[in-house]
């Protein structure tokens, strides 16, 4: 089964909308085994429509369209689909009844406009939408389907899910792919790609798919094969080869996020942590605290950004403050001890560092940070040198210091060898 | 100038990421007062990057490949643009000096793939990276452009912004708009419409437009009119409107950030802010120190996210908060009062509340939220009755607590008449 997604409307392509439906679509097919091929995006103008759907014929088996099914002038979806497959409108009773229920429940008076949401095309078969006005369809043609649906996000999702999914699967059964992601944390792509050469070559003889997905701070590695279990084996191998080479690195996989994987881990040890931040300003707490039921594991930080609490809130010693600066072992340490305590945790991260843009000097320049994790049993400091850009250098040291406590809540050892 | 984006990456496809390139780069050309006609997203696969570049030079000027010059092998984009237009990869000693730089800056080791980065397509002019090391292509064919730009957004932005425009405007010329945008917080896109609609009827007669972008916690409203005298004095007009109707609700114009227009406040009357955070963990204060130079008048916080540190650190009344419970007035009171004091600063922001999804009450459901601001003059109190999800609920509280500082230290009056 061969798919292409056409969405339809001028917000998508003058950035007043984000296209989530695209990305929710490619999602669920690939639950089905299947990737969507090519996506487009057009606005809602007839000749532009048609192109794109006569283009798409030539090249899938399932052509999804989102959008243009309201009931206002802009909408010109249904009619559009209607003189492609040389049919009428014509209401529909079964819909007629839906959308008058439908505004019943809510009390709301039904317009002529909302009537006429219940024409469909003669012969279209209608995937009936139980939380809208706006009827999902289906054309048969030959060999290939056409499947419109509203562009509402949750209507859409509710019509494809219930209503488009199992007559899809009906007709061309299912493949479904395997997938498997890793998240790696501290590591660029190219240094990931240097260290497994030899392992993608062999995944290529296997007949696996590698793709590297990198964000700022992070790398996500997908390894797709077939759902049998030669192949799911197979990636389980790969998967633990690549734990044994990247064991600092690896900090989830899946959906997982950084804060959840560390929250499941002081939850599980029983332990509890704070944070005392210059540099990060709180977004380290910020994004331990964004993971529902974090109130369990996390009692609070300090965010000391100017010297005097560093100092007076903190209790970091001023003359090492003024000998070495507020970006500096010494400091961080004193942070991260002082912190544990004074929050009454079990681990405390302390950072500082220069975000910039302004700030650095040649000995420290913008991008250096310091990152303190004090535990039960010892205090360990790292050193980074990020790059110029201050949002980039935040999210990076967030990211840096969470992985950083993962490793010592594991007594994964960190240093060079 | 016609404009098609063409997004290459399977991860656009399969939904593992939202594509919001497509969104900024129709955003983007929309300021120029180009709507960009189609967007077409494909695989990292070659005959059909080929495809899609072949149909686009068929019906638009400008093609703007996004993604797809990484340095691992599934990158393609590069390799599949040099024989598309017939020509071979060179080092290009400028770029390569560049990419030399980055890797040094960062005291990191090049590999040769990284090299491979600075080889580009001879004849291609190189619109040069400032913040990574793959560069984008400018491709001239007869009176049409074909421009290649890496997938990562922080990148893309940039070159398109500094490189690509000023070339497509020389180019092309610029039949510009003229758009003046005004950022509302703590209102919804409806309620402002229904105050507005006989300034929304006189704009129609006055050929300007209106567009209503909502996001969490705000909605930016944009007047767009022709670049001439006349136009430009009339949306000043219909702005100094908005402000008289809206005084709370307007926080700033153009590319304004809620925590830029607080940073220059304080900046400008020497107030030095502080907070003191339970339910948001920290998120107003990383809010406030993304802004460049935010150390000038922040301080600190303290991210009291158990109640232990509610009394033991922040000194909140042991009898008050067992007998009112922590998300309670009389608690964000003392959150603010006190932390004004123990982090010494002019102004302190307090936040206390139920984000979800669980710990919710009848009498305090998940999305209630108490504000406090303590200044020199009086301390104020807010309750806010957000929604059921904790992102959300997080974000709009970071907002609107910035939001009434703003109001506070404008001396702005926000209660209820």
């Amino acid at each position: 089964m061969k798919v292409e997604v056409i969405c339809i409307g001028d917000e998508l392509l003058i950035g007043q909308t984000i296209n989530t439906n695209a990305t929710w679509i490619g999602a669920e097919f690939v639950k089905q085994g299947v990737k969507v091929e090519f996506c487009t995006v057009t606005k809602d103008i007839k000749s532009d429509i048609v192109n794109a759907i006569d283009l798409a014929l030539t090249r899938v088996d399932v052509v999804v369209i989102t959008g243009g099914l309201g009931p206002t002038k802009d909408d010109i979806t249904k009619h559009t689909l209607t003189e492609y497959f040389n049919t009428e409108l014509e209401i529909d009773q079964e819909v007629l009844e839906r959308v008058t229920t439908f505004f019943k429940k809510r009390g709301r008076n039904m317009l002529d406009i909302n009537i006429q949401q219940a024409a469909m095309p003669r012969g279209c078969k209608v995937l009936s939408n139980d939380r809208g006005t706006a009827s999902g369809m289906w054309f048969d043609v030959n060999n290939q389907v056409v499947i419109s649906l509203p562009g509402v996000p949750y209507e859409m999702k509710h019509i494809l899910k219930e209503r488009g999914f199992p007559l899809l699967l009906e007709k061309f059964g299912s493949k479904a792919l395997f997938q498997r992601t890793l998240h790696f944390q501290g590591i660029g792509e190219s240094y990931i790609a240097d260290r497994i050469s030899d392992l993608e070559e062999q995944m290529l003889i296997d007949n696996l798919s590698l793709a590297y997905l990198p964000s700022v701070g992070s790398v996500r590695l997908r390894l797709s094969g077939k759902l049998n279990l030669s192949h799911k084996e197979l990636m389980s191998r790969y998967i633990l080869e690549m734990y044994r080479r990247f064991p600092t690195y690896i900090f989830g996989e899946e959906e997982d996020t950084l804060s959840e994987v560390i929250g499941r881990i002081l939850l599980k040890k029983n332990l509890i942590l704070g944070t005392v931040e210059s540099c990060t300003g709180g977004a380290v707490s910020s994004e331990v605290v964004r993971v529902p039921g974090s109130s369990k594991y996390f009692q609070g930080s300090i965010v000391s950004y100017g010297n005097d609490l560093k100092i007076n809130l903190v209790g970091v010693d001023k003359v090492d403050l003024e000998r070495d600066g507020a970006v500096s072992e010494v400091v961080v340490k004193q942070m991260a001890l002082n912190g544990r305590r004074q929050l009454g945790v079990d681990y405390c991260i302390s950072t500082s560092g220069i975000t910039g843009p302004s700030g650095g000097s040649e000995e420290k320049p913008v991008g250096l940070v310091w990152i303190g994790i004090a535990g039960p049993e010892r205090v360990t400091t790292k050193s980074f040198l990020f790059g110029d850009f201050r949002e980039r250098n935040i999210r990076m040291t967030v990211l840096s210091a969470l992985n950083l406590l993962r490793c010592e809540l594991l007594a994964i050892n960190t240093e060079k060898k």
